[in-house]
């Protein structure tokens, strides 16, 4: 435990998500009430602008624009997909990481992001430590996959659950309008946990749900879902709606999205890009002749902050800020995780903190006893877990009818 | 002008939108207020519930749930596409829609949806006239295309384009937030006039619009749209956006969407289901080497009630109600038409009517004024037009975090 005096910096990694930069004005605000932090700096696109040394200086923001944060969607400092190789293979990327670091005098620093991003902060952590370099180094969960190991869920899953939940309603009423069959498969994010395809099933509470989910926890076989498909189609006048994570494979472990991998060309031989409802939308077209309707919530799902859940924004605002209190308390080497209140009638959820390299590489999936049978939904259990993350509206500012984003200047750091 | 005594009947066609049900609020709690309408009846599936005899008793609702409609998504009552044919070719319909009129005293008559809906109206105001059978025939305009001759603008467009609008300002963000390039194909509906892909410009106004948009208004080169996207790629680190009509048809009228109705196979074989935006996806990507995304906006756009606009929910609401004073007033054969007051510096619109042959199949489409040069979007005009149809918010109830829509008993009328 140290209490250090120094700068702080904070960067944003992995794939945007509605309430990312909440959490970025919950460092930066509690930040500038710590007199110990001398400097607030941003890095661009997360680790690859500590690299080239492009930092934002974040004093230079008008606090106004900072509040705007909360409600704008994506990464407002840039993000990045960039995987840090261990430093005893390779220590050049950490050297220059802390040359920037002591250029700067970086004795805080904060990275928000999912799985991969906790790898990377906590690669970093270690090596400050193995260089005896001061630094209190603490990781911010995100992630709409809401697979973070260690934590209850993720800041960016409540948002993105409630758009799923609020459209698959919609879609709902839309897909059931006329006097026609109509089968409808919509394809939610989620390569290996099914967290977000789950929470379509909330839309089942209010009657207005999906009568077939599949997740990648559960290994797909295309003529079972023929036959599911079938089957509901026959009891409701040929009028389904299914709702299919990207993420699943076959039994021999093939994504399958990879089936139309190869061979789909249009008539002038370009190649046509499809995905997962795509290519079950082909095979249910040519077994059923129903006519057939993909769907893919594809980047809105992750960026519609004009549905985010209130009580994410909140909770990904204080993730950011807890990371500073902490960080200024003298901790190190954690995640801020959530931790909510078993005992509690009402939700309650307190901010802890986890050892980083717990949380790294680790992937949570849905349990199996929350899966109900034949790929009809999921049980009260998750809807207990879940119901409570989509509650609250974003109260986004609007302007001319149009959303009111941050506007941020910007200004370079560079000394 | 005749004031008729009797019950009234209300029929929703063609595809849905976020405020189609406003209008049946507005017809359903007028009525309630004219003596002279003795009863109130929703045809299920518009045409096809009146030959079929599925009458709704819409005075067994709760006034709570015809409350509720203003903001459920959909044709409550059930849709449908169903082309009458001329009465001189074949009558048999008519014939049967006179004998369901007179056995239920239908003397108001009102029928909500777009081009071809409005054509069914008219024949059906004609084919009453001409048998000497009293009825007051209004119809209520609707469609998220907006292409109905006649109204300065359609109820449902609003609301399709503020979805559009604040999709594109969250999409630009998302898209924008790597330090790799990435072109984005974002498909919006309309087949024939381009009112709503022309919607995503209005995030423009904002600096987070489309750097392209191609309407059906002209006609599209593939080879002039590679340019066009190679030279904003070069121009903007390969990062862009552009926004496509559904309907976009090359010079000899073939639809772009159609360039992928044959070949298209998965590895198994079968057919993939692809529309417009990844059909010029699988163009770009190799013509460009750069990572293409091609996101349709699907039927989402169109039933996205939780971002309708507030001034689409009350326009809606009175179309419906304006139809029914009219009616009462003596009206008939008439469509109620918005009109714009160009005088006033405020908006201000007045409902009026216009004879519903008018409206019947003619389309209007974007002029050509309004339309910048070499896809870069639309002119101030045209925002000047649209931007006032996206003001105020939805103020959707809401419960469990879960839009509240309207559940209605839907008690059969049968006599």
């Amino acid at each position: 435990m140290k209490n250090l005096r120094g700068a702080c910096l904070f960067g944003q990694s992995g794939g945007p998500t509605a309430v990312i930069n909440a959490s970025a004005a919950g460092v930066f605000l509690e930040a500038m009430k710590h007199e110990q932090i001398t400097n607030i700096y941003g890095a661009e696109h997360g680790i690859k602008g500590i690299l080239d040394e492009k930092l934002i200086d974040i004093r230079q923001e008008e606090i106004k624009e900072l509040e705007y944060l909360k409600n704008t969607p994506s990464s407002a400092l840039g993000s990045v997909r960039y995987k840090l190789k261990p430093s005893h293979v390779d220590d050049t990327d950490y050297k220059r990481i802390l040359e920037v670091f002591k250029k700067y005098d970086v004795r805080y620093f904060f990275y928000n992001g999912g799985n991969d991003s906790m790898d990377t902060c906590n690669k970093i952590s270690k090596y400050l430590q193995s260089q005896k370099y001061d630094c209190n180094v603490i990781g911010v969960p995100k992630t709409i996959d809401n697979d973070l190991f260690g934590t209850d869920h993720c800041p960016g899953y409540g948002s993105a659950a409630k758009y799923v939940a609020t459209s698959m309603m919609e879609l709902y009423l839309d897909t059931h309008v006329y006097n026609t069959g109509m089968i409808t498969i919509v394809e939610v994010m989620g390569r290996n946990a099914g967290w977000l395809t789950a929470s379509a099933s909330l839309a089942s509470i209010k009657g207005l749900g999906p009568d077939l989910i599949y997740l990648p926890e559960q290994p797909f076989d295309v003529d079972e879902f023929v036959a599911d498909v079938m089957k509901v189609a026959a009891l409701k006048e040929n009028k389904v709606l299914v709702a299919i994570s990207e993420g699943i494979k076959d039994k021999e472990g093939r994504y399958i999205s990879e089936y139309s991998s190869k061979l789909e060309r249009d008539s002038f031989g370009h190649a046509l890009l499809g995905g997962t409802a795509m290519v079950l939308a082909g095979i249910i077209s040519e077994k059923t002749k129903i006519k057939v309707r993909p769907i893919e919530f594809s980047l809105l799902q992750r960026c519609a902050a004009h549905i985010a859940s209130g009580r994410d924004i909140e909770e990904a605002f204080n993730a950011g800020k807890m990371a500073v209190k902490y960080a200024v308390e003298g901790h190190t080497d954690q995640m801020v995780a959530f931790v909510r209140d078993e005992n509690s009638e009402e939700y309650k959820i307190s901010y802890q903190l986890l050892p980083v390299e717990l949380a790294a590489n680790t992937e949570k999936k849905i349990p199996d006893a929350w899966i109900k049978e034949g790929h009809t939904g999921l049980t009260d259990d998750f809807y207990k877990y879940a119901l409570p993350l989509i509650q609250g509206a974003s109260n986004s500012p609007v302007e001319d009818g149009l959303p009111r984003f941050a506007r941020l200047k910007k200004i370079s750091a560079k000394k």
